[in-house]
C-alpha cells in the first residue's frame, strides 16, 4: 500500500491540517462541523430519540402527551360540549378542563365512561383520539425498546494515556476494561491510528499513521487490557521528546470493535487521546490481586492510576 | 479468475445486451421486470407495509380501522341491536351509528361503558372484538417499530460524476456523505461497476467491468468522501472520448457497505450513474472549510458543485 | 485438509451410511431422527411459536384467550358473586357466563364498567387479571413482530435438478430465483455438496463430496440465478451415468447465505435434490425476454421448465 | 506470532497463576472478581432484566406494580377522597382501599368507571398514572420481546471430556449437540484453549496453550459433534499422565461460535472442563442408530456416557 493510500484510510482525508482542536470527543463523537444540504428526515429523528438522555426523553413524551390532549380538548370543546354526555361544569374552563381529562381518558384507553361521547361528531373524535392513543403509545413501546437493547461496547478508559518504559525502550500504553459486570464482550479488536503534524515542503500537514500494537486481538474481555505499542524504529513516536509530541499536536485515535454477548450483536467503540492527556514517563499500577477466595480479582477505580517514572 | 466469471459477478448475468434504460434506479432499486411465479405472502406484505411511504402507510391503518368497525358494527346490528344496553337511537341509520361507536370503544379497549354489551352474543362478539383490537394494535406497534429501526444508510451522492483531471491523466469521480448528522458509519466500503456495451462478432453486448478505486475502504465516514477511478491504461475507460461513453451506454453501478453505529447494523446502499448524468471534463468544488471554533467545516450544499475544465 | 476433514465439514459426520431417506427435506429442515434429553425449554417454545404456520397460530392465542378467560370467571364465580356489582342473571349458568364475560372485558382491559368489582377479593382478581392481560398482550406484541421481522431468504427453486450439456461435455445445474418482489439480497453465496453411496471394502459408505461451482458468488440477485458445476475429472459426477447416479443414492446438499437488504441481517437457507429429482440430459428454457419498457424482463413462471436433449 | 502474543490472545493476561478456582463457571460466565468503579447504568439493569430467570423477573414486575399502585392510591387519598366520585367506605383502611383498586384500574387502562376521578387533582393523577401505565407496559413488552428473543446458542455438553484411545495414540475428545429440535445453528466453529500451570525458574506460572483439533469448522449441526485433540508432539498434554494434568490444574477452555438459523444472529458459547471432569482412559458410546424409518437417529440421552478403556 502507497503512503497516500494508508493517511486516507481513516477517512478524516488530508483537509485537518488547520484543525485546532482534537478530531475525536471523549464520547466518541466526531468533532467536525457540517452545513447541512436538508431538513432531518424520520430516521434521523428516531436517532435522536434513541440517543438522547432520558431526562429529555421524559420530558418529551411528557409534553407531546399534554399538547395532544390540549388539541384534543379543543376540538371536543369547539365541536360543542353538549356532544359529551355526563360532564358537569359551571364555567367555561371548568367546561375546558372536563373535556381535557375525557381527552386523556380516551387517549390512554383507560375510558372510565363518568363521560363518554353522545353524539356522531363527538364519538367520531373519540374514535381517531382512541386510534391516535394507540398508535402513540406503540411508538413509545418502540422507542423504549430501542433505547434499551441498543448495544453499546460501556467500556471505561483510563484517564491518561502514557509513555511507559518498556524491555529497555519505551512503549505508549492505555487501559481500558468492560464497564458492565454482567455482559461480556467478545472478539475484541483494537485499532490505534496517530494524527501528528508534520513539516512537509515547509508548510505543517496533520498526517494518519497507523501504529503496530502488541497485542490488537483478544477472544475473551473479562480482564482489564492495557493496549501497548512499542516505540522502536518503525514507530511515528521514534525520537520523540515530551516537547516534540506537544508541537505535533498529537492525537490518538482509537476504534474498538467486539461482540457483545448478550445482545449477539457487533458493537463498535472510538476514542482518543491528545498530547495533553498524555504522560511522558509513567507506569500503570497494577489492578490485579487475588481474593480470599482464591479468586483473581480487579480493582477498576484504579484503572487510571500511575506513578511518575523516568524514561 | 476468468474474464466469464468476472462479468457474472455482478449477478446481472448475460442478458441485459438489449436493455434499453439504466439496471439501477436512483433509489437503488433494479430496473429489471419480474412476472411472478404465485402471489405474495406474509413476509412480504410485511416488506410493503415496512419500505412504503408514511403516507400511505398511514392510509392504510386509517382504513383498516374503519373497515374492521364498520363489519363488527355490522355482527352488532344484526344480531340485534337489544343484545346492547345503554343506546338511545330512534332511526335505523343512527342505530347503526351506535353499534359502530361501540364497535371503536371495544376494538380500541377504551371502552366508556354508555353503551355495554348484555347478552352472551353481543358480549361474545365485544370480547372477539377486544382480541382482534388487540392483536391489531400489537401488530401495529411491531410494523412502527420496524419502519423505525430499519437501519438505511442514508447517503447523498454528487448529482453528477465527473472525468476530471488527476496527476496528468483523468480520472472518474464521484462525491458522497453521510446524510444524517448524529449518526455514524464505520468501515465503509465501495465497490463501483461498469456496465458497458462492447462489439463482439458484430454484435453488442453489455458487460460488466469492475473498476479499481484509489481507496475503497475508511475507518471513518465523518467528511464527505471523493470516489476516484485513475483512468489508466487498466481501466475499461482508458481512451474513451466523450462520445465513445455515450455509444458504449456506460452505467456505473455503485455498491457500498458499512456498519450502521446507532443500530448496530450492517448497512448497504445501491447507486448508479449513467452516461447521462457524467460531465466529461469537469472538477470539484472543496466542502471543507475551517471554521470560528478551529474546526473542519464542510458545507454539504456543494456536494454536488464543480466547475468545468479542459482535460 | 485431508480426504477425512473435508467429508466431515458439513456436519452429518460418517454414521449416515444406512439412512434411507433423504438428508434435507424439502423446507431446508434436516431429516434426522432426535431422542430429546429434556423437556423443552422456554427459548423452545418462543422458536415454535415464531416458526409455526399463521393458522395454528391463531388457534393458540385465540384457545389461550378462552383458557385464561374460564379460569378467572371460575374465580370470580367461586369467590362469590356478590363481589360484583352490576350484573343481572337469574340462573347460575347465566351468573357464570356474567363472570366469563366481566372477565374477557377486563383480561382485555375494555372494562366497559357495567358490571365491576365491589370488593376488595373481586377487586383483586380484577387487578391481577388486568396485570395477566397487560403482559399476555405484550408477550403476543413481541411474537407477532418476531414472526414478522424474521428475516427468511425466500427464494423459490426449480423443481428438479438437471445433467445439461455444458461446453462439448456435461454440467449439474439448477436454477434458484428470489421470491419477493421488493426486498433484495446481497452479496449471495451458494455451496454444494453431494452425497453419495460409495463402496470402500465391500462396504457401502455415505460420502460427503463437495462439488465446484463456475460461479458461487454473486453481488446482486436480481434475476433468477443458473447455479452451475461442469462435470470434468476432478467432479464425484465423472463418469456416472443415469444408473450409477441412482445406485449412489445421490443427494446434492445445498447451502445459500445472503444479506437481505430490508431487514439488514444475513439470511440462510438450505435445499436438496435427491437422484430422483434429477433429470439426465436436459437443458433449461430461457425465462428471460425484453418488455415494451426496453427492461429485461424475465418470467418466474418458466423458472422450473427445461426440454429434454440427448447427452 | 510470538509465544507471548499466542499466551495473551485469550485475554486472561498472565495475572492469574495463583488463581484457586476455575476460569469459567459452566454457565459460561468468568469466575474473575471485579471491584467496581461506579454504579450500574441503565443499559445495566436492562442486561439484568433480559438474562435473570423467570421467577425472578415475576417476582420484580408483580412487585413493581404493587409498589406504584400503593404510590398513586397515597396521591388519591391524600389530595383528597372527595376527587373521586363512587366509592362507598366507612373506614379510613376501606377508604384506601378503594383508592389503590381505582389505581389498579387506571394504570392498567382497564377504567370499569365505578369510580371515577370527579375534579381536577384527581384527575390529573389519573391522567398521569394512565400516561405511567401505558409507558410501564410499553417498557413490559420490550423487556418480554427481549427475554425470548435473545438468542441463546443452547448447546449440551458430555459431563465429562476424556482421554480417548486414538489411532495408536490418544486424544482429548468432549461432545456437544444442539438442545434445541426446532432450531438449527449453521456454520459452527469451536476453539479450544488449555490453562495448564508450568513451572519456568522455579515458579509456577499459568499459561495458556490454544490446542489443534481435528476438525474445528462444520457447515451444519444436525448431528451431535464429538470435538477430537489428537495429542501428538506438538500438543501441550503431550507425555502428560493423569496424575500430570493434576498437578497443572488443567482446565479446557471452550469458545463456540455459529449462526442462529432462527434469529439470523450469531451465537456465542463458552464452557470449560477442569481436570476433575476429565476420564483419563474412556471411551464415548455411540449416540447413533437407524430408526425403522430408515432415519439416522441419535439418542442425546447417552451424550455423556462413556466407558472405561486401558491407554
Amino acid at each position: 500500500m502507497t503512503k497516500k493510500a494508508e493517511e486516507n484510510e481513516l477517512g478524516f482525508g488530508t483537509k485537518t491540517s488547520s484543525q485546532k482542536t482534537r478530531l475525536i470527543n471523549k464520547d466518541g463523537s466526531f468533532n467536525i462541523d457540517r452545513i447541512e444540504q436538508s431538513r432531518l428526515g424520520s430516521a434521523s429523528i428516531y436517532h435522536a430519540l434513541i440517543t438522547m438522555s432520558w431526562r429529555k426523553f421524559n420530558v418529551i413524551v411528557f409534553t407531546y402527551f399534554v399538547i395532544i390532549n390540549v388539541f384534543f380538548a379543543g376540538c371536543y370543546y369547539f365541536s360543542g360540549m353538549d356532544g359529551l354526555i355526563g360532564w358537569a361544569a359551571a364555567s367555561e374552563k371548568d367546561k375546558f378542563m372536563e373535556a381535557f381529562f375525557f381527552s386523556t381518558q380516551t387517549l390512554s384507553t383507560v375510558g372510565f365512561g363518568r363521560i363518554s361521547p353522545g353524539n356522531n361528531i363527538s364519538s367520531s373524535i373519540a374514535a381517531i383520539e382512541s386510534l391516535v392513543g394507540l398508535l402513540g403509545f406503540a411508538l413509545a413501546t418502540g422507542l423504549l425498546y430501542g433505547r434499551f437493547s441498543r448495544p453499546v461496547a460501556r467500556l471505561i478508559f483510563s484517564k491518561n494515556a502514557i509513555i511507559a518504559p518498556f524491555k529497555g525502550g519505551t512503549a505508549f500504553q492505555f487501559r481500558l476494561a468492560n464497564k458492565m459486570r454482567n455482559s461480556q464482550i467478545i472478539d475484541m479488536n483494537c485499532r490505534v491510528t496517530l494524527a501528528k503534524l508534520e513539516t512537509e515542503n515547509g508548510v505543517k500537514i496533520r498526517r494518519f499513521r497507523p501504529i503496530e500494537l502488541e497485542l490488537k486481538n483478544i477472544i475473551f474481555f473479562p480482564m482489564s487490557w492495557t493496549i501497548n505499542h512499542p516505540i522502536n524504529e518503525d514507530s511515528p513516536l521514534w525520537g520523540m521528546c515530551a516537547q516534540d509530541m506537544k508541537d505535533a499536536d498529537l492525537e490518538f485515535l482509537i476504534s474498538l470493535n467486539g461482540f457483545d454477548d448478550t445482545f449477539s450483536q457487533n458493537v463498535n467503540t472510538r476514542y482518543s487521546y491528545t498530547h495533553e492527556e498524555l504522560i511522558y514517563g509513567a507506569k500503570f499500577i497494577s489492578v490485579f490481586s487475588t481474593n480470599s477466595k482464591g479468586q483473581t480479582s480487579q480493582d477498576l477505580k484504579k484503572l487510571s492510576d500511575y506513578e511518575l517514572v523516568k524514561l
